[in-house]
């Protein structure tokens, strides 16, 4: 008999995901005769992901992943309309600011500039505590890339940069601390988007973007954007 | 009673580690009743790392870390000299071609610059497999960083490179395949970088680092080197 495979969205996920808050759980390794707790934080990251992906098997949950995981989105909730379910995993040391890669800029700005769905991907963010060793879920968010970026004092879009060259799109921490977002909607992300484009590499480069997305985007959803 | 710690040099220790060759392992998580073996490879830099740490440990051998754990150098294995036992740790699926990041680019050229010694690091690399699980590690090298890079058609050194972006310095296989490597000694390799950097920002940018860099050499070892 075949199993049929639930199809959810990524809302009912993360209502069917509530009963994780509190849970802990610990990362393990063994080589040679030495048995390690891992009590560093880098590899959480990859492992909840990894645990997620373990979840949906378990539940019989509907998912598709890209053939190479390093692309986005990390899942497709959905096989009829794969590019409106779409579902990135991001985590974060509740103790702190959020630090995680919510993408890579450039990476991001091509992303969206031929596949303009892909800005309307659900994030489902986990924030985790670390105690020598234990890992517990101290809780989880489920958001729009606009519900979850802001801006900083160079650059209209929050992004980390090193010897001034921009690597990724950063997270604030509104959403963390329950505060409105800095972008109501995908508009005003867009627009900040495409300004910190052209601080980055000028104006005719963020045009040429700018352009093509709108056009993209006219082609998917046969509706007018503008910002 | 203190402990006594043993200093080792990363010569002896790769000689200790020889057993290691043929030995497996795993990557567990367990979390709310979902007991995982990680399949996935993302992980197992980190994780080596952290064994190793916790196998100094256990031999009572003699390490400091910067306080910064992403910061270079990964390991020193002395205080008398920390400066000149430096040890960096790498890690590669043994079936594929070496693609771990040496280094971010830049911050490579700047470490080097203002600390010339960083140039003569050590890179302890593991070759391992990955099959359902199981971790094995099929062999180990020690490694200077112009034994282990590279040219590409680009560039005069071997790097990651995203949309015309330089990221990191990556490896190239000569010496996973036993060849010679591309650069017969560090100067060979800092003409390579500095050529790079030519090319990437401009000879005015290229000439300022490499004065730099000579002056602090000359500072630190009290000799000149020229490239």
């Amino acid at each position: 008999m075949d199993i049929i495979h639930k199809k959810i969205t990524s809302n009912e996920l993360l209502n069917n995901l509530k009963d994780l808050k509190g849970k802990t759980g610990q990362i393990c390794f063994k080589l040679a005769g030495i048995n390690l707790i891992i009590k560093n934080t880098d590899t959480i990251g990859v492992t909840l992901q990894l645990w997620l992906k373990e979840y949906f098997n378990k539940k019989n949950y509907f998912y598709m992943q890209p053939s190479n995981t390093q692309e986005f989105p990390d899942f497709y909730l959905n096989d009829t309309n794969p590019n409106d379910n779409m579902l990135e995993i991001k985590s974060f040391n509740y103790k702190r600011t959020p630090s995680f890669d919510i993408a890579n800029f450039d990476s991001y700005c091509s992303e969206i500039e031929e596949k303009p769905y892909c800005l309307y991907a659900d994030y489902l963010i986990f924030g985790y505590n670390m105690e020598d060793g234990i890992i517990s879920i101290k809780k989880m968010w489920l958001k729009k890339v606009w519900e979850i970026s802001g801006t900083s004092k160079k650059y209209p879009l929050k992004v980390q940069e090193k010897r001034n060259k921009i690597y990724n799109i950063r997270p604030n921490s509104y959403f963390k601390n329950d505060k409105e977002p800095v972008f109501k909607n995908e508009i005003e992300f867009l627009t900040a988007l495409f300004e910190t484009i052209k601080f980055d590499k000028g104006e005719k480069v963020a045009l040429k973007w700018k352009k093509t997305f709108i056009c993209n985007y006219k082609k998917y959803y046969n509706k007018n954007i503008n910002f």
